[in-house]
C-alpha cells in the first residue's frame, strides 16, 4: 500500500528517482531481491538511510529477504506517479529545446508533448507541430494542457511564464536561466545547467587548493 | 579576503551560483548595495541563512549597510573560480551533445571546449572540430584537458568514463542517465533529467491529490 503523507521533505522526494533509476537497472539484469546493504553499495546511501526513505512511504522490505526488486519498482512507479499521464508543451524550440523535445524520457514519464511553439516558422519535429506564440495560450487550454517546458532565452521567460500561468498551467519543467517566479499551487522543476557549471568550477578549483 | 575552509557543506556550496545569479541582476539594473533581507527575497532563502552563507566565506556585508553588489559578486567569483580556465572536451556530438556545445555560459564559467568527440564523422560544430573517439585518449592528454562534458547514450557511458578517467580528466559534468562511478578525486557533477521529470510527476500528482 502506498501511504501518501505530506510532510515527506523534498531531500527524501529527489532521492526517489535514484532508487528508480536503481532497480531497473537491477531488474534489467535479472536480479528479483535486494537487501538495503546492497542498495547502500549502489546508490552510496546508507543502508538505515535507505530504509528510514522507503519507510516514509509505507516500507516495503522484509527482514532477512530485503525488498524484492519488481515490487518495490512499482511501488516507486506508484509514488512517483510514473502511470500517470500529462499533455505537455515545449516552448521554445531552438538547438536546445528540440534536443529536450527528442528526448526519449518523456513518454516513459508520461510527459506527452503535444506541440511545440517558437517565434520563429519552423517545421514539425518527429511530427510534432511547431506553432506560433500567439497560439500558446489558446492551445494550453482548449487542450487540457498540464505542463509547459520552458526552452527559451532568458529575454522571453517572463513573456512565457506570464502566458502559460495565466492559461491555467499547473507544471514547468524551465531550462531558463532565470528565477521563474509562478503563483502558488503552480509547481516548478528547474534545470540549471549554469548553476551545475558553477558548482564543477567551486569543486575544480578546491581540488587544485588542496593539491 | 576569501577563506577556504574544507567544511563547507555541498548545501551552502549549490546555494552559491543562485547568489551569484541575482547579484549579476542586480548590477545590470544598476543597484549597487543590497541588505539580507532583500537578498531573501529575491531568493526564497531566509536573511540569517544569507548571512550565515556568506560567513562562511568571511562575511562580505557590513551591519547597517548590506553588501556591496560589485564586491559580493567578485567575491563570489572567486570562490566560485569563474575567474579560471579549463581546457574542456565534450564526448558525444549527437542532438543534445550539440545543443550544450553551443551553450554560451561555457566560456564565461571558464570552460573552453577544445574538441568535441563522437563515433560519427561529423564537421565542426562553429568551429570546433569533432574527432573520432579513438582520438579521445591521446587528445586530453596532450592538450593538457581538465574537463569531460559527457553526453553519450547510456549504452556508451561506461566506456567513455574508463576512456577519460584513463586519461587522468580532473572534472566531468555528466549528462548520460546512469551513475557514473569515477575514483576519488574526480569531480562528477550530474545533470540528471530523467530525475527532475520524475519529481515533477511525484509532485504534480500530489499536487491532484490534494484537491
Amino acid at each position: 500500500m502506498v501511504k501518501l503523507s505530506n510532510k515527506i521533505s523534498d531531500t527524501v522526494i529527489r532521492r526517489m528517482p535514484v532508487y528508480h533509476r536503481c532497480l531497473e537497472e537491477l531488474i534489467l539484469k535479472g536480479i528479483k531481491r535486494i537487501s538495503s546493504q546492497d542498495l547502500s553499495e549502489i546508490t552510496g546511501f546508507s543502508a538505515s538511510q535507505i530504509r528510514q526513505d522507503l519507510n516514509n512511504f509505507g516500507g516495503f522490505g522484509q527482514q532477512g529477504y530485503g525488498y524484492n526488486t519488481d515490487e518495490l519498482k512499482n511501488q516507486i512507479d506508484l509514488i512517483l506517479g510514473v502511470n500517470k499521464s500529462y499533455n505537455t508543451v515545449l516552448i521554445g524550440a531552438g538547438r536546445l529545446g528540440s534536443a529536450i523535445a527528442r528526448y526519449k524520457g518523456f513518454r516513459k514519464s508520461g510527459f506527452n508533448i503535444k506541440a511545440l511553439f517558437d517565434l520563429k516558422k519552423l517545421p514539425p519535429l518527429e511530427g510534432i507541430p511547431v506553432l506560433a506564440m500567439d497560439k500558446l495560450k489558446d492551445f494550453i487550454k482548449n487542450n487540457n494542457v498540464q505542463v509547459a517546458i520552458i526552452t527559451v532565452p532568458k529575454s522571453q521567460a517572463e513573456t512565457v511564464l506570464h502566458d502559460v500561468v495565466d492559461a491555467d498551467i499547473r507544471g514547468i519543467w524551465n531550462f531558463s536561466p532565470i528565477d521563474l517566479k509562478a503563483p502558488k499551487g503552480i509547481i516548478v522543476e528547474n534545470i540549471r545547467l549554469n548553476d551545475s557549471l558553477l558548482i564543477l568550477s567551486y569543486y575544480m578549483k578546491n581540488m587544485e587548493a588542496k593539491e
